[in-house]
């Protein structure tokens, strides 16, 4: 299994143009790539690491084009990896150099807004915001908001399950999916969940969501819509010790508190956002707390004099409210140019997925201070606190092969800690290429075995998106040697770069 | 598959006394039951049309327990089939004369109360009451609240994905529970989800949550806990008619408003309860509903200023608000009592279960009238109106066989409508054996050779549950002639009656 998935892997030129032959008859005029320049911007999702030229694009523009395409591959044993816009994280839609990359994209039309049952009905490809912005007449919109939704499409925030700083208060989106309609490999309709709250037989809703491409490929959602919160403000509040802020957190939800937003970023993260946002943030604290409240302007007020109660008790040496739309976003812009702020400081960085118990915030985040030692890396954190979800951001220099192997190396501390911790190693980016060794860590044999059963139960040929999320227990077995020898990357085919 | 279900079906005693004295070594002294006047109680669940003896009767007391009743059996291809309180209404643990029967009524501790993670962990005859009776002292509960909750236990709650009128603010189990640890058939450990929201690999939390006993058999379940809100008031709202009162849900729920429940009673359902429980319904409305908002007095003042506009708009003929905790109870004893009203009037009632699309609910009782007129019974109906699940109370005299077939097949014409109105055949209760024959109008032959091959990825054996909720093709093949003929029972076995 290991030879497809090499970057070096070559792609079969004779295949190639058969393929092609055959999937021109059912796609549109430029629906089909496959020179070199126009399949290059394919090779990999926005986990820059990984990247594999597919041996065909193809673009189609109907439910139909999709099952047709599907059917030319699975007669003829040719894998397929679906993609929506490629912001995924974690490699979920990283071509095979002897498959075709099948992107939804070009199904962009938003089919169905029911203001009364409030739901959204889209095609695939729809991105993220645009539902709501197709929903904003009717004062709804649609929750989960990872940041990359402006260019994130439905059905690979279906894929993945994403998340987003308002799932705490809204859910993930499993929580916010009521049907899904999708083609198996060999091109039959499947249909998951329904408008209606329950659903008989096995829930398969939430098995397809975050199934990563490998049960079915997605070419219709339903989706929830919200009404709009009227009103939101938001607390920063500072904290001597990243301990004290993380019991801080347990204190809110302990309290009955669900906040719209919990975040919580440490010295490093606020001391490298700051000169680039200037958001204001308190940079002696060694960890600062976002806090958003939304709703009615009563809801509002009445939750943030409580946050700022349990705030003060749990030892906050510092809490700003913010006073107007203009500073509510200002504390907000921070946070999210967290990212972009660590590309202007490091030639490279890694962001990490892990999710662990709220209690235990503090703790793994003296350890992520331990390991900033041990690996000689800088790790600034900014986590999705409120549900334990962790995005450590390991800057490294991606020209020196040492800082590469170290930056994986400390990943993957993390990632294993988290497990320890009684957590899980992916909060909201899924497994994809890049956790797929760490699944072996998380699961028992068995366990991956069942899991491997239910997607021959969809996909018996094994054709779509074969090599991501469920390692074979030969993989397994692999790196579980690799780990005993120590010091080795769980990657195989990075050793290569 | 039709011998081994049928009510007359006789125990082999050789067998049973054999794998008695397996049993026997590894359950404490009173965990055996073999003959017939013990095992009569286990006969059936709610569902009492369907009624067999099981073989035996197991009540382990430990998890470890369970294992070893679980190895035992495997070991011998003995089927077997879990029950908590035997409160189900869809015959989900209705037992198998050729298997053990084995209850976890006995596995009844509350593990631990988290009041700051907010979760509780319990075994699995853990009452659901019971559960929020251990937060009470933390100011938090279990919402969902099926109406049996007094005896109804978690793992009964989980297997069946139970709701409650409490389930359209607060959610299904599905919706409540973090973590469900079990045992599959051959007695492996299985773990399904985490304290943390999102999990790697496939979901298989929701899969098991209503997973109706077929994947494993439960011995724990970590569920979430909410703060208990201070304060609630209930609003009752006449109808002249059940179209403009379904369309009044519709409303409510298009205004972006949630109540904590939002209930639908036609004239039928009011006038069978009000000399019972004398809640002072509106007897002269063709339907009344019950719109519930809790919280702070704050919140709920506001949201009860909503529906109530919202209700006027829609052509509510008179709306009254409680003015006392008293009041308020009243208004939802009518409601709690209306299965104990039911089998006051009649000597037996079915109470069915289908979910609909909230803006057809007038359509739907529309059709029920019809009904009502086609096989001459008289059929209340009582709805967790706001998510569009149904609870039509067929009413019926059980000592008159022609009676029993006209019900039976007034209530599958309901189930039918269910479907064709874009809802399904199960709300809250569940397929069980009751609507085994349903499952093949609601999905097709691939779809269920899917879920099959889902339970086989559990249970290889085909040992735990067998005969419940996913029908054999073989059945549904003998279903869809029987329905050519016309006329006969979904139940073979009910032919026998």
């Amino acid at each position: 299994m290991n030879a497809p998935n090499a970057p070096g892997a070559t792609i079969d030129r004779d295949r190639q143009r058969a393929l092609a032959r055959a999937l021109r008859t059912v796609l549109p005029r430029r629906g089909l790539l496959y020179r070199e320049e126009d399949t290059r911007p394919y090779e990999c999702d926005a986990l820059t690491l990984h990247r594999r030229l597919p041996m065909l694009v193809a673009l189609p523009e109907t439910g139909e084009q999709v099952r047709r395409v599907l059917r030319i591959c699975h007669e003829r044993g040719v894998p397929v990896v679906p993609r929506g816009a490629g912001t995924g994280l974690s490699g979920g839609c990283t071509p095979l150099p002897d498959g075709v990359l099948l992107s939804t994209a070009k199904l962009n039309r938003v089919l169905r807004i029911d203001p009364l049952a409030r739901t959204a009905t889209v095609e695939p490809g729809v991105r993220n915001l645009a539902i709501s912005e197709a929903a904003a007449p009717h004062g709804l919109h649609y929750a989960p908001d990872p940041s990359s939704q402006i260019a994130c499409t439905i059905a690979g925030n279906v894929a993945e399950n994403a998340g987003g700083v308002h799932c705490l208060k809204y859910g993930l989106t499993v929580h916010n999916v009521l049907r899904v309609r999708g083609l198996t490999m060999d091109g039959e309709v499947v249909e998951f969940g329904s408008e209606a709250l329950d659903a008989p037989g096995l829930d398969l809703l939430a098995l397809v969501i975050g199934s990563e491409g490998m049960l079915a490929v997605i070419t219709e959602v339903t989706v929830k819509l919200l009404p709009t919160p009227q009103f939101a403000r938001c607390v920063m509040a500072s904290f001597g010790d990243v301990v004290t802020a993380g019991h801080a957190v347990a204190e809110i939800i302990g309290a009955g508190l669900i906040p719209a937003g919990l975040e919580m970023m440490d010295q490093s993260a606020t001391r490298m956002v700051e000169p680039f946002v200037h958001a204001g943030y308190d940079l002696d604290a060694a960890a600062i707390l976002l806090v958003e409240a939304d709703g009615t302007p009563e809801e509002v007020e009445d939750q943030i004099a409580q946050v700022t109660a349990v705030l003060r008790r749990a030892g906050a040496t510092r809490v700003a409210v913010s006073e107007s739309e203009a500073e509510r976003l200002r504390f907000w812009a921070g946070r999210k140019a967290a990212f972009p702020s660590a590309g202007r400081v490091s030639p490279a960085y890694y962001c990490m997925d892990g999710t662990i118990p709220r209690k235990r915030l503090g703790e793994m985040l003296l350890a992520i201070q331990e390991m900033e030692r041990k690996y000689g890396l800088r790790c600034p954190n900014v986590f999705h606190a409120g549900d334990g979800n962790l995005h450590p951001l390991i800057l490294f220099d991606d020209s020196d092969p040492g800082q590469i192997a170290r930056a994986e190396a400390f990943g993957v501390e993390i990632l294993e800690l988290s497990v320890t911790l009684g957590g899980t190693i992916t909060g909201e980016h899924g497994v994809g290429l890049e956790k797929i060794m760490q699944m072996c860590n998380q699961f028992t044999p068995q366990e991956l075995e069942r899991l491997r059963a239910i997607k021959r139960a969809f996909d018996p040929s094994g054709l779509l998106n074969p090599d991501k999320a469920i390692p074979s227990l030969h993989r397994c077995a692999e790196y579980g040697r690799m780990k005993v020898v120590g010091g080795k990357l769980p990657f195989p085919e990075l050793e290569r770069f």
